[in-house]
């Protein structure tokens, strides 16, 4: 019985594997780097994207994948803030996105004419961990509402991002985080991992992180 | 292929919920309440169950089983607040815990001497929803630093829930965030949900929470 369910889910992640390739090659031809967000319910995935658009989205073509179990909610949010294509993905009870449903959704997409994609996963920082979509890198969030220990708890997310975006640092006063030990803990999991400061509130809350975005596409230009 | 792996996973399902009245009538002949915590990572479970240890400790007899995807932290934590049995559950990658962890956990409390058992999930607000783990209720917990749409786009975790804690109001002052929407948002999804509003830091903030689990344990004693 466990052989059996082992099996069945090998044969899946492989199926997906062979679509993420699918994906990457698409995105490599493109030129077009494209970031998985993985996080808590609630950590601000949608909140940086908003204000990413707002900002960047006269200057960067952006296109977004948003996945959510229910409702397009996020995508709503986020149309509000671009007149481009936000394809929102409703997993129905599933609790990751998987390759088949980002290809699909960059079907839709004209990447000749995008700069950036942006795939906002389910909230949940344990099952997007494990799913390959193709993506350039995966980014995962952490609010200082959550506990420094996150990284240790939930090792295989923290464990496959390139980088780690600490969010709400505007509520610093307000909560007990440490951001040393916070940092502390991921670096343990992944000492690779790049580390950005954020807030969507605080003056020059999202300057690192815009900064990152810059370097990546200048990296894409550049190759 | 799709239906080979609907086929396993509904007989996976089928052996959980056999192992889960199994749990259920082990409960009920002790005549013991339990309660299966779930919510994203950061919500707060662990530290509404370090309070409540603390608070209620030494007149109510509490068991806890808590589960994490790696690490003992939260076990450790509570272990701090009571000379009781805190089971850890290391679910090794598993995004959820099942019946057969609880039962096994259970194997090791002394029911006939436990007034109240809490099972902390692991922090996930999506596949935790869907197991049953032979619990007396599930408790679903929102903070207020998370969206109030979580409802709207994790229906099930509501839906399954008897109860909804909203956790963290001290840092209402300082987030957007309407607990009217939040709750009409719960509501929606299950319309017989019990909302208790709750701080570990305000003063009195975890009243309504206490005369919860009192209500609780007298509904059994009278029983």
């Amino acid at each position: 019985m466990a052989i059996r369910t082992i099996d069945v889910r090998e044969r899946v992640m492989a199926r997906n594997d062979q679509l993420a390739t699918g994906v990457r090659e698409q995105l490599g031809r493109a030129g077009v780097p494209a970031f998985n967000l993985v996080s808590s319910p609630g950590a601000g995935k949608t909140a940086l994207l908003e204000r990413t658009l707002a900002d960047l989205g006269r200057a960067v073509r952006i296109a977004v994948v948003t996945g959510d179990v229910q409702t397009q909610n996020d995508a709503d949010r986020l149309a509000q803030h671009t007149d481009r294509l936000v394809q929102a993905v409703v997993t129905n009870g599933a609790c990751h996105l998987d390759a088949l449903q980002v290809a699909t959704a960059l079907g839709a997409i004209d990447l000749e004419a995008t700069d950036l994609v942006f795939i906002e996963n389910v909230g949940n920082l344990v099952c997007p961990a494990s799913w390959d979509l193709g993506e350039t890198g995966k980014i995962v969030l952490l609010s200082v509402t959550e506990g420094e220990d996150k990284p240790l708890k939930y090792p295989t997310a923290f464990r496959r991002a390139a980088t780690l975006v600490l969010t709400k640092l505007d509520l610093m006063p307000h909560v007990s985080f440490s951001l040393e030990r916070a940092v502390q803990c991921a670096l343990e999991i992944n000492p690779d991992l790049q580390v950005l400061f954020t807030s969507t509130i605080l003056p020059e809350g999202l300057e690192e992180w815009y900064g990152f975005l810059r370097a990546q596409l200048h990296r894409r230009r550049a190759a």
